[in-house]
Order: structure tokens, then sequence, then C-alpha cells
């Protein structure tokens, strides 16, 4: 894993953070200028929230890719992280500017992928811009998740039983392209995270424990996630903070595992203390290379 | 597979059908009168839609076991398929007669299993009366998927292709005991069944469909069914059905396709006739053995 070394960390070259929704950005920003590197951060109108004033920043809306490169080129600034929830814009809504009239074509024809290929698209764009587009996790290694429990409680031997079929099963989805997260409790598996994503799938649980679909007394199960195989952690790492642990204490579940080193955290302080509050556990597993 | 050397399928000793919901039960009911054996069908107070009365038959209610061993003991009945849709009781709602007081203590053992669990121990119970648990499909081999399709509209290429692709990742579940069901739209993997059930995961793909997390113009993607490895087929054989073709009409899907011999289909002319309506192709595709 890259820590100290990963590209740009011991420079003080300055770094663009486009930033989605959620506290992410800033946290990134934060690391960022604790490591030395002058943050500019790039507000989108719709998805950032505030708090991005803080830093020298611009707001540009969705499509604005001239003003966007407009804004780094004057900075001299060459890598980029793009980090924070994003909601996917319809073509017909985005706010064309000439930067992106001439890139009209390929930007509509990237529309007609999924969410990953949309965003493995427009970072090819960026990056024939001269930008390289850097993980979240290089810049900020501080937000990956540690080995071991964040908060006071821990696992019990049942739950590490959970959480190795949990990432056997993970691993066995990777093959597939699926599968960044599951639900397992006590060895029988409760869920399956494919599009709907982890918030859904937790909802899911959370409602069959209520119309007695799960019989479980008291909290039982264990979210488990990891990234899929192949997965450009640059642009699309797993990422768990407070709406997670929400969801996990609606579902009664006993905690969430994710793979340590490959699953980002937002508001840790805040995860651990709502946690603790809620009786579950939250914890980084060791992470064992896929096979295959 | 078993087809016209199933167990007692030339004989023409009596066979009891333990009745759920739904129209398995009179189907299966059919089958063994065309087969040349007389049903006696136990309707379960609840659960068993109307129609047992057809047939020779008794009424019990959820934990009256001694009436039931009562009554296939005075018609010498030694052989037993349990099949149609049956909701999971409660302890306390069960009515015990005397035969169900004597086994008290183990029936409320088996309530604290899982569902299978549950189902493998009350055909434990019934198995050490003398009564063997026969499938519905040893009995009925004609409910079985046939290889190719049902009704008008046959899969694509690409759709063989979806197919393929939920089979591998069915198959890769198996070991985890989980995975009956898949939904696959060109390539990407939508949704994963795993406790919520199968008409769950298809509003699940119908309402992400509405809500635009999935954005799929017109009929996408395939639901692919096979039994998990090692599962009991004489106990928990899945199914599909006209609900099924419901579901995934209304998650606008391009088909449904089931591992052939080894998943039943209810009311097969009506699912064809359904499925031909909403421009759905039903298929029975060819079952490779799990490795592993």
């Amino acid at each position: 894993m890259i820590l100290r070394d990963g590209p740009g960390a011991e420079t003080s070259a300055p770094l663009a953070i486009l930033c989605g929704g959620g506290a992410f950005p800033l946290e990134v920003a934060g690391e960022a200028r604790r490591a030395g590197r002058e943050p500019f951060l790039v507000g989108v109108v719709g998805a950032t929230d505030s708090g991005v004033e803080a830093y020298p920043h611009v707001w540009v809306r969705m499509g604005e890719v001239g003003k966007l490169f407009a804004a780094l080129k004057e900075r001299a600034i060459a890598e980029m992280v793009i980090i924070g929830a994003m909601t996917r814009p319809e073509f017909a809504d985005l706010r064309f500017d000439w930067g992106a009239v001439r890139r009209a074509p390929e930007l509509a024809q990237l529309f007609r992928r999924g969410d990953n290929g949309l965003l493995a698209g427009i970072a090819a764009i960026i990056e024939r811009e001269g930008v390289r587009i850097v993980g979240a996790h290089e810049i900020a290694p501080r937000l990956l998740a540690p080995v071991g429990k964040i908060g006071a409680r821990a696992a019990s031997a049942e739950d590490e039983t959970d959480i190795g079929l949990g990432a056997r099963l993970l691993a066995a989805l990777s093959a597939f392209d699926a599968g960044q997260g599951a639900i397992i409790a006590a060895g029988r598996v409760l869920a399956i995270e494919a599009a709907e994503g982890t918030d859904a799938m937790l909802a899911r649980v959370a409602d069959m424990r209520v119309s007695n679909r799960l019989r479980l007394s008291g909290s039982a199960g264990v979210l488990v996630k990891a990234p899929k195989r192949g997965q450009d952690l640059r642009l699309d790492m797993p990422a768990i903070g407070p709406k997670t642990i929400e969801g996990a204490a609606k579902a009664r579940l006993r905690g969430v595992a994710v793979s340590a080193d490959h699953v980002l955290i937002t508001e840790r302080q805040r995860c651990a203390r709502e946690a603790d509050a809620a009786g579950l556990f939250v914890a980084g597993f060791a992470y064992a290379p896929r096979a295959g």
C-alpha cells in the first residue's frame, strides 16, 4: 500500500479536488494540506456541500468543462482527486460551455455507458488535458480503514467467521464485476449488494426484519465491504460513513467490517461514536488478495 | 434426472400431498392421478387455497401433527409430497394436538432454526413415522422446466450470454449456500437474490428503473434461476409462476431463464400467455453441473 511515497505526497505541487457531496472532499483537502500540498477545490453546483470556501476554490456547473480546465491551467495544476457523492446527471441537464461543446459528441457517447464507464471516460478526458487523476487514498491514506477496531467494540469470534465468509463471497463475486458488499449472519447470507448500493441493501435487511421475513432475535449480522478486483480505486473507492452506521443500526446488525487499506471511512470519529452508541462494532479486516 | 422410474411412479400406492398455497398442489395431484396414483390432499388452514375438495382430503391446522399422522395411517399412505407456498408460522401460533404435544420440545428446537432447517426437521419427523417425503418433481416431472422456450419468444444471442453469466454467477455463489437467482443485463449484474426472495429482487429492479438509479432504455435484463448445489429439491425446489412473470414485466426485463429439469413452473400455459403478452421470453437452459 502506498503511504508516504504516494504521487506528489512529498512535493508541494498544488492539487485540485473535484468535490462531490458529503464530508470526504474537505477531509481530503485537510489531509493534502497536512502533507504540504495546497488544495484547490472545485465545487460542483448541486452536488458539493458547503465548506469549499475555506480553501482556494472555483464553482462550476455540471458540464462546464472549459471553465474547469481554464481554472486548472491558470494555476498550473497537474493532479486532481475526484471524491465525494455524485448523482449522475442527465446529459440533457448539462450546462455546456465552449470547452464542453467542443467535446459534446464524445460526452454524449459517454452518457450511454454505465456509471463506471461514464466516470472512466470523464477521467480519460481530464487526463488528455495533462491533469493526472490520483486516488483520494493516495493523498489521504489516513482516511483508509486500518486493521482492527474503530470505536469501542470489537468483533467476536463468531463475527470473525461471518467476516471471513463475507470476504470469500465477495472475492468469488469479483470475477463477475459485482459485489462490493454482503450481509452475513451466523453463516447465513442475508443480502448481496449489486446495483442497488450499500444503503439500499441495509434498508432491505431492516425491512425484512420488521416484516418478520428474517426471524432473528436481537442484533445479528455483519456488513462486509471490500472493493471488486480490478476496480479503479482512483475513481470508485468503496467507502463508509455515518450513513452506513445509521443503516447498519436500523438493520440491527452486530457490526460493519471493511477491507483494511481498501475502503475509505469518512468522519471516522463520528462513525466510531455513533457505532458505540448503537452497540455496533466497526473494524477493518486484513485484505486477502483475491484468487483467480 | 428421474422421469419414469421415480419412486412409486409405476405403483398405484396412494400419495399424500401436503398443500401450501397457489396452484402447485392441484397440479401435482392431477399429475399423480395421471400416473395412476390416488392423491390424498392435506389442506393446511390459512395456507392452502381452495380446490382440495376435488380430491379425497383432510384439513389440518398448523401444529395438528397427530391428526395428520392418524389420517395417513388410516389410509396406509407411505409417501408424501410437500408443495406450495407456506408462510412460516410462529411457534406460539401452532395449534397443538396430542400428537404435537408429544413432540413439543423437538418442535420448539426446530423453530429456532432457519427456514431450511425447520423444513428439514419437519421432514425428518414425518419420515420417522414411516412416511417417505418425495419431491414434487419426482411425481410430476411435467412441471419441470424443459430445455428451450416456453411461450412464443426466444432468448436472443445476447440474452444467452447473460444467461450464461448468470448461471456461472449462481454456481459461484452456491458454495456459500446462497443465490437462487440473479438479474443480468448486457453483462452487468443488476441484482443478486439472497434472503429476500425472487419477487422482492424483481421489485427492487423495478424500483431502481423507476427512480432512474438504473438507466436502461426499453426492456433490459434477464432473470436467471437455478437451485443451489446441495439444495434438498424434495423440500425446496426453485419455482416460477405467473407472479414471477408479472414481476419480470414490471421490472421491464427481456425474459426469464431457469435451469431446465431443476426448476418447477406452475400454471405453465398462463405463464406462457402472460409472458407473450408482456413481450418476455421464458426459457429453460441446459443445466451445467456446478464445479467444486
